[in-house]
């Protein structure tokens, strides 16, 4: 059932939406040749189908298991691990005066896209050591980056990101873990977070921990939180890994999925013992951490489009193998294979259409990065509008894929052996973590259209109209335009209203938008008909979709807010 | 968690959407009198609450285990069985004559849904035995109808449905069991058939198979099909359960939820000595089976309001609890219950308008079988095309439901313990078996839409038309108006290309036009408070999402067959 991974895809997709050959032209990318890519893309294309995907399965049965020792993962993990740190995956996208290679942030994204769609729990680890870097290349002192980026880089050590508390949940300016400075510049860290993905495992030298706390009469909320670096052993004088740091791992979840993934509750200083260092100035936390989370928003984003491409795959290869019932209509009344019955193959399309335009839409996002770095201020502005779209709608995509696959597959889908309910179990957490879907609607309705005095959301909007060629998307970016810009003007109960609706009208024109320019772009070889196929597929009938969504997102909060909800369980 | 069933608001559909008080004006129903339906609907949701939901979740965790004695269930099941077979509560339905209580079909249809939302997997087990019922009734012997049929009303014998095969699947017509005749007016049954839910267990004494086989020299596809009776028990002369037959449980599935239902491979006839009787005419196999088929059909809508039942009632009550955050924009900036926050309030809302749209939609098919019974040919036709819909989206907007309950908890959503990630496994079947959603819609366009000539379809949507007031539905009605008919007039390809959207469009249209007859009819208490705002939330924000499908409900085959499916895996 494995297939070879969507290289050619990824690469048209590269080249098409991201403009990956501009870059190159960059002195700071000018190492992203065509060679470079394609050697990048079919590598990691073959070691993700050929080491991490063959253990995908055991992760989901046997999974990481919690001991008095720590976390253990399943047989398999910690080789698959090293190989991955050996082969020097990690380090695509780092700086090379961290260790890194200095390849774009959207070429990472493409490796670790071929990573997850093999393995999406496994590949959460990669994925969170890459935020770890980022808030350290951006925020830590020059002796953190030269003990911590080279062995981050590599992955040869792990990173986690410690936000969520019992209590707070997502309110992160209520957390209530606490800082106390030691007297030597180091800090005593106190307190249990929740949530903790990969926050215990076997498989690397060491855990970096980035930890929101509290120092001591720091001013309540947001504006009092520091980001601490807390490792799992303490370096000894020769930055190696040496004695235990006083974390403990109190348990892992029991999930629905993603069980390759121990989410761990960890605490800190048990025993008044737990040292960690400052990154950043105190009470500098929330912007670090949005460093890490930014990115990391994009990286969940990247999961629903491995999801989508994942189950798209294995439901394609089921519809063409599975042979049952003649053809409706047709004069030949041996039976087909099921892909070519009329509704399955209308599944299939959409399942592909909706995973590329879940994946132009974070690669699109994903090239802001690099198109920041290089100094483009109106793509730093684009980065961040597209950031909670890339989130939200791609998640919320690769759920309805991996739904998808499930019914393709019928009976046999429902039976876990088949590996499309694996799918459709780890896709669900994705819309949660990193940041609610409806947590990025608000980001979007409340700060994202106002950005730049809402010039961000203009300027997208103005590229969406001044180019857009099919009517039902001329149709559907005329309605964000106008729903965006009375959005702006409303109290914040009718725009948090709205605004989950509208981030849906909002991502699709902007996938509309990127489909068709893959349209255009496509020639007339195989690849080229699929993808005129696909696009069509998704202006003519998944845009429209969205058109009707434009009644929920001009409704006022009054609807939502006429009965008192716990009548709703008279 | 647990909180009270929906008494109130089944009562509400019983009596507005079913006419329930209409019913009773007719002798075969006059039983069902005002304080008959509220000792029903008491009884069963105390029953249900007290009985079967506390162990709903060992259900879950332990599931059915198989063993070399067959299946055995996990710990309380057999008791709360008995239990319910004591109390009387599967007899409801069945007629007088063959030892029920001769109550409507929609009556049954409530209890089924208040033991269904405290344990949908249990439910499943009666749900089957409904089907067998009415089999017997409709198709049995005399003598086989004294034999199974008081059994089977209490429950003591608990019924099974087999069709499907590991090779043919849904297509029936290519089953390939088959029955010999012994001579003796009693066949020998000799074939393999899969997914026979509750196929085994050890909570009756006795169960009753349905299974459709072939007879020696039938002819070819679904006309050569017979239906018999093959008892898991063979029967002594005193009609009680004694020598065991020759079917064996060969394995029960590994599946992604729903685990307290056994789904079992069945092996009939091993030993060549599997005993069975005709039911029905030979070959008259596929009309006996759609009797069972299509009630089942109605009975598995029904699983979508169980489950959508008990996600809301679960989001509603962890939302009310859980306290996070200040409210947006508010000058309080104490944390709030997340319950008020707009966009969970949303959430919330859609949940609710939508289980009760899902109810109104399988109680309105449900009376029609009542209608149908009394003799009115039009309600006969009603049923007949409210059934797909009955199915599909009951079954398409529990798992939407369900999916919202788990985001509405956050991070604790996608954690076993909190029993929102359950109910999200255990409606992902729901969709699938009892004929797929998309063999639902195939069944709309291929044979209801012609039903009666068309006087079916145009029959509904005249009584649509001629009374819908709210705008946006209307506007849905006349696009499902102009679609049925062009749909109608299409070739197959083009009309199955179309039939999923479209059939959503009709349920939405149904379900829109029986939430505007309960506005109406809502008075000014706080039942009519929730009534009204759900309802209006359904027509202001739901209904005109549907309208947005009729671009893929109205494009030719011609956009799903542009390529070769196998290109989508280069």
């Amino acid at each position: 059932m494995t297939s070879s991974p969507a290289t050619a895809e990824i690469r048209f997709v590269l080249v098409t939406i991201a403009h990956i050959r501009d870059l190159a032209q960059h002195d700071r990318f000018a190492d992203a040749s065509d060679d470079v890519v394609d050697a990048v893309l079919e590598g990691a294309g073959e070691f993700a189908s050929g080491v991490w995907g063959p253990i995908n399965g055991i992760g989901d049965t046997v999974g990481a298991q919690w001991t008095d020792d720590g976390v253990v993962m399943p047989d398999g993990y910690a080789s698959a691990y090293q190989a991955y740190v050996e082969g020097g995956w990690g380090t695509i996208g780092v700086p090379v005066e961290h260790g890194g290679q200095g390849l774009p942030f959207v070429l990472q994204t493409a490796v670790l896209e071929l990573l997850g769609t093999a393995n999406t729990g496994f590949a959460l680890c990669p994925t969170l050591t890459v935020g770890a870097i980022e808030a350290l290349v951006h925020h830590g002192s020059a002796d953190q980056q030269a003990l911590y980026l080279p062995q981050l880089a590599t992955g040869a050590w792990t990173g986690t990101m410690n936000l969520t508390e019992p209590q707070p949940g997502s309110d992160v300016g209520a957390l209530r873990a606490q800082a106390f400075p030691r007297g030597d510049g180091t800090w005593s860290i106190k307190g249990t977070k929740i949530y903790i993905s990969f926050g215990d495992h076997d498989m690397a030298e060491n855990i970096v921990h980035l930890v929101l706390a509290r120092t001591p009469n720091a001013p309540p909320g947001t504006r009092g939180i520091s980001l601490f670096l807390v490792p799992k052993f303490r370096l000894d004088a020769a930055g190696k890994p040496a004695e235990p740091n006083d974390v403990k791992v109190v348990s892992i979840e029991h999930k629905l999925g993603l069980h390759a993934s121990p989410t761990c509750v960890l605490s800190f200083g048990d025993h008044d013992d737990c040292i960690g260092e400052l990154i950043g100035p105190e009470h500098g936390g929330m912007r670090a951490m949005f460093t890490m989370m930014n990115n990391a928003r994009l990286n969940v984003g990247l999961q629903g489009v491995q999801i989508g491409e994942a189950a798209t795959r294995k439901a394609v290869s089921y519809a063409l193998e599975r042979v049952q019932s003649a053809r409706a209509g047709a004069a030949d009344r041996t039976p087909a294979r099921i892909a070519d019955h009329p509704d399955v193959r209308r599944m299939l399309m959409r399942m592909s259409a909706q995973t590329q335009a879940a994946r132009a839409l974070v690669y699109y996002a994903a090239v802001q990065v690099d198109l920041a770095a290089l100094g483009d201020e109106e793509a730093q502005d684009r980065l961040e509008i597209l950031t909670p779209l890339a989130k939200a709608h791609a998640t919320d995509l690769g759920n309805e894929i991996a739904s998808i696959g499930v019914q393709v597959h019928g009976g046999m889908g429902y039976v876990e052996e088949t590996g499309a309910a694996q799918l459709f179990r780890d896709a669900r957490i994705t819309p949660i973590y990193e940041g609610t879907n409806g947590i990025q609607a608000a980001d979007l309705v409340g700060r994202k259209l106002g950005l730049s005095n809402g010039k961000a959301f203009e300027a997208l909007l103005t590229d969406l109209r001044t180019t857009a060629k099919a009517a039902p998307l001329t149709e559907l970016i005329y309605h964000c335009e106008d729903i965006g810009r009375r959005l702006t003007g409303a109290n914040a109960d009718d725009r948090l209203a709205a605004s989950y609706p509208f981030l849906t009208m909002l991502s699709v024109a902007v996938c509309g938008w990127l489909m068709e320019q893959q349209h255009s772009a496509a020639t007339d070889d195989d690849f080229g008909q699929v993808k005129k196929a696909t696009a069509a597929f998704y202006l003519d009938q998944i845009v429209p979709e969205a058109i009707g969504l434009a009644a929920a997102a001009s409704a006022p909060a009054d609807q939502l807010y006429a009965i008192d909800p716990a009548l709703l369980l008279a």
